[in-house]
């Protein structure tokens, strides 16, 4: 852990609002800077980063002592236990004791190799899991929150922060997934989770706002054929990751700066 | 537990997919036809059906050695863990045993009296919290699982159909929400999510298939203003869901019949 540089937790409230892959695409996205960047999935019960980069029939080897993460491309590897299960539709039937073993494991026995960023995605909730990997993973940049707009998941949000305040663990951002949604037929804005939710909630809470991505059907198409979006062609779901990602990079270097002085 | 003809749980593998929507409506819907309805939400870390209900401002009281559910209708009854904290941005940061012990609580100690049904809403996937319900309820004529239509989620209903057949937890079904959508303004359909996912994979692993509800963002609104959407007008959303509750009706009476026999 002491060879990477920035490490960042990916965090939800509540579950369904993208979180996986906001940080899929995150990692991606970093990667295709020229960073080394490691993506670290500890969503035991329903591990999705495979599936998101079209990974699924890839299995680790040992390397060592150690795990050798699934390399996507030169500058980023993979790492989760949807690789150690025989097929998608095992279930992990374990009690939260063995989920912070394989946690530590992860955290621990992945040789990782120097890395500029690696981002954890954690499962939804404030549960086990993100327990495990803050009080393990030590000195991380921060949390990225993530929701969708409707006041249900603001409320989670709220959870979501009182939890990294408790752990001390600094809070980055909120960016609003799934936000505002325009028909493709007639142009026209539809409201299905409502807009501003997120940006409203990190005001009250005085957390940076990271940004919107708009709900779009062909975000939900790429996470099902394995393509993460931000390899696709420039769209306004684009352009509004994009500048979300430069945010978290400024703050990611200062959150270093802030650490070191 | 005696006193409860008939128990469900609602069980998802992937958050966001609208199970506690689901459970809120059923329960609801139950209750309007004369049933005795107990609502039992056991997410301890996002409990939404307080705000799903308009029940945020509610405690629970004592009654005797037992606790007493809040009442949302003469024969409605809710009990979450929502209650019982000082406000909605407390997070709970419990680790499983602590969680299994409060759940343990809530299936020993509330005093429902008779009850027709008992609707238990789960956390997604397949953590400490469904496995000690299953554990603690026994005897539950079996599990409603909610699924959107994306192949990321129905690879997770598989998850959730193993972990129920591992536990010896009958499946009732499965339920496919946000399923379609027409867009209010021009009638078009746009396929946010797809549509028939959660079919396929109900036939694929031989479970019965208990219907679609299409996405429709009066459900959001119905969601953060805390009125069930089956206490609205007609509408094509309150049709398919109708036809959902009866045919669980029916499998839940084939299911006690079964288990008698």
């Amino acid at each position: 852990m002491e060879n990477i540089a920035h490490k960042f937790l990916v965090l939800s409230g509540k579950g369904g609002v993208g979180k996986s892959s906001v940080a899929v695409n995150l990692a991606v996205w970093l990667s295709m800077q020229s960073k080394r960047v490691g993506l670290l999935d500890i969503d035991i019960h329903g591990p999705s980063i495979p599936k998101l980069l079209n990974l699924e029939s890839k299995g680790v080897q040992a390397a060592g002592d150690k795990i050798r993460p699934v390399s996507y491309s030169d500058t980023l590897k993979i790492m989760s236990i949807g690789f150690l299960l025989p097929d998608e539709s095992n279930a992990v039937i374990w009690r939260g004791p063995m989920k912070h073993n394989l946690i530590k494991q992860f955290v621990t026995d992945v040789c990782w190799a120097e890395l500029d960023y690696l981002v954890i995605d954690c499962p939804p909730g404030t549960g086990d899991e993100p327990l495990s990997v803050i009080q393990l993973v030590g000195n991380a940049d921060g949390a990225i929150i993530v929701t969708t707009p409707q006041q249900l998941a603001v409320i989670d949000v709220k959870k979501c922060i009182t939890f990294c305040r408790q752990l001390k663990l600094p809070v980055l951002g909120v960016i609003e997934n799934m936000s505002g949604f325009t028909c493709p037929h007639c142009n026209k804005n539809i409201d299905i989770f409502g807009s501003g939710g997120g940006e409203k909630a990190a005001k009250e809470l005085q957390i940076p706002f990271l940004g919107k991505i708009p709900l779009d059907e062909k975000i939900v198409v790429s996470g099902d054929e394995g393509k993460p979006f931000v390899l696709s062609e420039e769209t306004p779901t684009l352009k509004a990751f994009t500048e979300i990602t430069n945010r978290i990079e400024k703050l990611a270097e200062a959150s270093v700066k802030a650490r070191t002085r």
